[in-house]
């Protein structure tokens, strides 16, 4: 059987790109994969490692006869590739990629892209605050939802083949339309990202007589885990997603006003109502033990 | 070599409280241990499991003869404690807790205790969302802080007994001002306890076309898993500490607001900036890995 696609470039091969890579080779989807970046001992790992064939620092040598383009770089770097990437892809040549941020980055992608058709935009919700090739693993997807945002320009042919690849390293495929994508990645990600990140520039920040954060335990560790994650992902994320953002951090500063005014109150009740509400919710979400 | 306290009662056997005692008997530091509480349920799995000697379901029988009374129950349950215990306890029966709050608390057990000297507020920075006698373990304590908070009246014996537990089940004790140790503890647990509940019940109450919460990735689950604490224990906390919380929760608003801030204006450079720190904050922290 040949495999889905006999060529794939890889740009960014980091913990997504390189994680899709091993997998997508393991489960003989791919013939001959190509890293590309900008980081040469990232791209070093990446072959050691056998998660790339062979490496390439040129937007022509990266791409060409590549059968698809996976972009798995910061969103705000993707419309950039597609103009360094262009000229040098066949007409047929699918694009698709990984980035947390739909709606404007699948807009760019197609009205750059030969053949805007071939164009589909992928978000698998996996991942970590932990960065490189060096932690790319070939069960990352494993289980794992992938959202795919096709438009009305997406070929069904196109889309079909990137819905072969998410399942074939694992992943639950569902599609949705990318505004609403980048509704609800806005609430479950970058609002808490977002939070997370306030929260340890306040409580760093902070000093009692003393600076406070030695005092740390395992919940504001736990809390703030993922403000360790990358200054250039999330500020292109933050930036492409701003709209959708700024209403999800409306309806939480909603929310902690809701419980301040509680406290304030000394309302005692209200406040265990509220919690015992929050916890159940929380409870619901799953994966409270470690 | 006799025990440093013949018989100590433990009023609240659950996580804090059954695992000090479970780590006092292992270190020898105890002779009999009786425990009290509401819950039969709990108090016959601290039975069951060795945590205590004997239960007491009232008041008098709990502390006859105690030698060292320990609180391990909500912090607003401390003073209704204190009062039932009293008429029951010795002239020099020793008093401590482990609450979470300080300063209103150790005030509210000196007024009520026979020999104000003798109440030594305790506080190991140890615990999780899981809760009750069936989660006690004896090496909670090893490695951790355990603050105290003498005051003026406190007896240099009262505090020293106090040390000689924490030390012995393996904590790190250090002693500093009621009010120091809630004004930190506001920032280090507090906050980020009140932020995870309202960032918990923001995102399971959004709606985009379809609940979001469906859609979690690790990073929600890490950020909000303290949202499935106790209410009881959190909003004793927070009514206990408002003051304290209220100037933490400011802080954490104006964090959050520059940041917005660098959203609303497109400032990549400020926001991938403002970023970087915060991430390096957070590696100085630790704990990054699991």
């Amino acid at each position: 059987m040949s495999p889905l696609f006999g060529r794939l470039t890889v740009a960014g091969v980091g913990l997504i790109g390189g994680s899709l890579a091993l997998a997508a080779r393991e489960a003989g989807l791919v013939g001959e994969v190509v890293g590309f970046g900008r980081s040469e001992a990232n791209l070093r790992v990446a072959l050691d490692r056998g998660i790339v064939d062979r490496v390439a620092r040129d937007p022509a040598s990266a791409v060409a006869g590549a059968d698809a383009v996976l972009l798995a770089t910061p969103v705000g770097t993707g419309a950039a590739l597609a103009d360094a990437f262009r000229p040098h892809v066949g007409p047929h040549t699918l694009l698709t990629d990984v980035g947390s941020v739909k709606g404007s980055l699948v807009d760019a992608l197609e009205a750059r892209w030969p053949e805007p058709g071939r164009v589909v935009g992928g978000h698998p919700i996996a991942g970590s605050e932990i960065a490189g090739a060096a932690a790319a693993r070939a069960d990352l997807f494993r289980g794992r939802l992938c959202i795919l945002t096709p438009t009305k320009a997406t070929q069904p042919e196109a889309l079909g083949a990137v819905r072969t690849l998410w399942e074939g390293v694992g992943a639950r495929v569902e599609e949705m339309d990318a505004a609403l994508h980048d509704a609800i990645l806005a609430r479950v990600s970058h609002l808490p990202h977002l939070v997370a990140f306030a929260l340890v520039d306040a409580v760093t920040g902070a000093r009692a007589a003393r600076p406070v954060a030695a005092y740390a335990g395992s919940g504001l560790l736990d809390t703030s885990r993922i403000a360790a994650s990358s200054p250039e992902l999330w500020r292109d994320i933050a930036l492409a997603n701003a709209g959708a953002l700024r209403e999800a951090l409306a309806e939480f500063r909603a929310a902690l006003d809701r419980l301040e005014q509680l406290v304030a109150a000394g309302d005692a009740a209200g406040l265990e109502a509220a919690i015992a509400r929050v916890r159940a919710a929380r409870r619901a979400l799953g994966g409270e033990e470690r």
